[in-house]
């Protein structure tokens, strides 16, 4: 049976079909573009209501979203569970109260880390460091997909690491599914082989 | 009687008593710092309602928050209401799909714009040019608190305005309040007296 959430995702074009550069400087014939999610509020719910399930019953104090795509996500689950949450800010502001995380919050508390997509880890780490030079205390992320680059064992050197999906699991369940066009057919699984050959 | 969400803000810590300096280089006495308001769903989703009791039935297609404060309220506004969100980049990606507005419209919807507080208006105004760069048609503007700095009036020659808010209603309500310190009254007063005479 098709998870619901991925068939969303796919049908509001998260998973994108073509020639893109990545951040890395690679390319790749797949993207992930999660961004588009902050324009369908219900879908917003529906991903941080999947979070929260595979959070279990982790303990946590307040919530931080990685710029900028995770913080509509982190905003929501902070609204269903009433969790105070933190925004570290990208750039430094030069005038009134200068802080790079905003919010209230007290040194050794505990911050779950929320991310979209986890490609090399790199956002997170960047934004988990930012927060513990704040005083906070990050042993947790949650990302929604795992894209499986490397980034998840990257990360989990230090912090333990759960995803609500991964993108083989994501592929093999479009794979099955009759809405998928076959050229996006033939392009997640020549994607597929050439991971596996890896 | 007091309104419960200028105690609320003032509890928080809001409204700051010291010296300040201001993004237009000016100082002052008062400093409003919403950033706060990110750690306190429940308050957040007070703003959000007392916003869209204010918007009473003007209408709109999607919402956009001014970063970074402003952020919240939106994605606030968003799920409560069902109403899509997009997002403005502050700084444009080099990679990937390349677009300074994210999320999902189509030229000639309505966009509200959503910001905290009115000072000189200059990042709405920043924002809302970007968003109608895009596409978007921009006629209302949403803040929670208008500083009262020409922000408002200046913002007033291209769009309609709407603020929850002014500084000076939060400040002839804290005047009359017990919970604020004696010290703190002095300070407004004289803030107070000092506008009076510009």
């Amino acid at each position: 049976m098709q998870d619901s959430l991925i068939t969303s995702l796919y049908q509001i074009g998260v998973i994108q079909f073509g020639e893109f550069q990545l951040k890395s400087g690679q390319t790749s014939s797949l993207y992930i573009n999660l961004r588009k999610i902050i324009s369908y509020p219900d879908l917003l719910r529906t991903i941080s209501k999947r979070m929260w399930d595979t959070l279990k019953d982790h303990r946590f104090d307040v919530v931080c979203g990685v710029p900028y795509t995770a913080l509509p996500i982190a905003t929501c689950l902070s609204l269903e569970h009433n969790i105070p949450m933190v925004m570290r800010r990208k750039e430094k502001k030069d005038y009134g109260t200068k802080q790079s995380v905003e919010g209230v919050f007290t040194p050794g508390q505990q911050c779950l880390v929320i991310e979209d997509v986890i490609t090399t880890g790199g956002s997170i780490i960047e934004t988990a460091e930012e927060l513990e030079k704040s005083g906070l205390n990050i042993s947790h992320v949650i990302a929604l997909i795992d894209r499986e680059q490397g980034g998840k064992q990257n990360l989990e050197k230090k912090y333990t690491v759960d995803t609500v999906l991964s993108l083989s699991t994501i592929l093999q369940s479009l794979l099955q599914a009759d809405f998928v066009k076959p050229a996006e057919k033939t392009i997640i699984e020549q994607y597929l082989l050439e991971r596996s050959a890896q």
